[in-house]
Order: C-alpha cells, then structure tokens, then sequence
C-alpha cells in the first residue's frame, strides 16, 4: 500500500464475515484495498500508534473505517472512543457494522460519535447490496477530510 | 405529519436547490416527506424548540438532516455545532450537503460532529445519482437512533 489514502480498515473478528464483506467488495467492483484487523489491541495499537507501531505513518490514514462492536480484548465502541478522541484519526468517518440489534448500542455508537450505524444483513444477496450502497456511498459521494491534515 | 419520524430535514435557503432536492427525491421515488427550513435562525427555533416552537414534539425528530453552510442569519456549521451539543437532538445523523468545495469546511464540519459531507453536483443528472445512494443509506441501510430516545 501506498500513502494514497486509499484503502478501508475492517476492524472484524469473524473470519466468515471477513470473507463475506471481502467478498461483497469484491462483486461491487470496489478497487479499493481492504486492512483487516482481527483484535481490538492491534486495531488500537495501529490507530493510536502504540507499542512502535508506525504503520499508519507509511501507508496513510484509511478513508473509511468498519468497526465491529463484539471483538476480542477490546471492543468495537471502546475503539470508537479512542478515535473519536484522537486529533489525528478522529474525523476519519467510522460506520459500525455489526449483527447488534440492540438499541442501547445504536445510540451508544451515536453518542460516542460513530458516522453511521449499520446492522449486517444474514442473508448473502442483501449483504452484497448493503455493501455496495455502502461502499458507493463512503468511497465516492462522501467527502472525507485528505490525509493532509 | 404524524410522530413516524418518517420525514428528512431539509436546511437551505436556495430555492433552485430546493427544489432540485425534491425533485431528485421524487426521481427516486422515496416517499419520505421533506421538511424545509430556510434560514438558520428558523431552523434553530426548530431544532432547540426556542421561541415558543414546539412543532418537533408534535411530528417528531427527523430521520435524518440535510444541511447545507451557506444561510442566512446563522450559518450551517453554526447550526451543526447547536445540534451534536444538544442531548435531546445530537444523535440524528446529520449530513452537511454544500457547493462549498473548501477543506476547511470539510475539516470543520466533522471536528463539529457532521456525520457526512456531501458536494452538490453542478449537472442534474449527478445530483438526482447523489441524492439517490444517500437517500437509500441514510433512510434504508443506516440505522439511526429512534423517537423513543
């Protein structure tokens, strides 16, 4: 990867929905790369820069983030809090993805300043559409702030 | 309008644009009301329910808020900052929906809390492709937080 500012971070456990979000880029002819990081420490060690983690600085901020709640060691709205309290990483837009339906997450994510809440569809065709609005919408029609901040 | 808090806020004072936006969301076929304020200090009566308006505590809080940063009497981010401090309204998903092609704005509206920002397409055709993706992610594929709150 190059600092072209051009890939997304899926911050996701399940290696299935991995695959499937993977996947579902992939059929919706998205070119951009996709960073996947499976636990909440790494994913914390490489938006925070901790424990001599300098790869953001090589390769750029990511345009968008995919944030799962349930991960192991820290989990998805304590890493939302992180970033959204970080000059750095904090306007980099964070749409949670997840399987809660709960609506104590919902608004927790909101009131922690998640840009969107989306809930992951079960059945394969509907992720893909999901994914695809989605990935038009966050790639191409939102302006994200460059990597020059 | 009743408490469905089926209806999207419109905030913009350009009445080609306004009507270009409801145009483009009749194009596609949303059947989700559009509320239109034109000025900012109408829209803060709103929003804050000030001035004896209590109009939102009758038809609800919008599902989600298009707002653009050029208006009169009190300007956009102005607004934006007014509605992500505010307890009772900061979790409706706002979207700053501007001509203005500054990274300041850009920068400025998620250090305030702006959930997205979106430039208006100069060509028709683009704008009714642009409201048609943000209509379905902000209205379908995005959950926002509901009235109960």
């Amino acid at each position: 990867m190059d600092k072209s500012n051009n890939y997304i971070l899926l911050i996701e456990d399940n290696e299935d929905d991995i695959e499937l979000t993977q996947l579902a880029f992939k059929e919706n002819k998205f070119a951009n790369r996709i960073k996947v990081i499976m636990d909440g420490e790494n994913a914390l060690n490489f938006l925070l820069r901790k424990e001599g983690n300098r790869e953001m600085d090589s390769i750029g901020r990511p345009t968008f983030i995919l944030l799962d709640i349930n991960l192991p060691k820290v989990d998805g709205l304590e890493i939302l809090e992180h970033i959204k309290k970080d000059p750095h990483i904090k306007h980099i837009p964070v749409v949670m993805l997840t399987t809660s339906k709960q609506d104590e997450d919902i608004l927790k994510s909101y009131e922690l300043g998640a840009n969107s809440f989306v809930r992951k569809p079960v059945n394969y065709q509907d992720f893909v559409k999901v994914i695809n609005n989605l990935g038009i919408y966050w790639l191409a029609i939102n302006q994200s702030p460059g990597d020059s901040l």
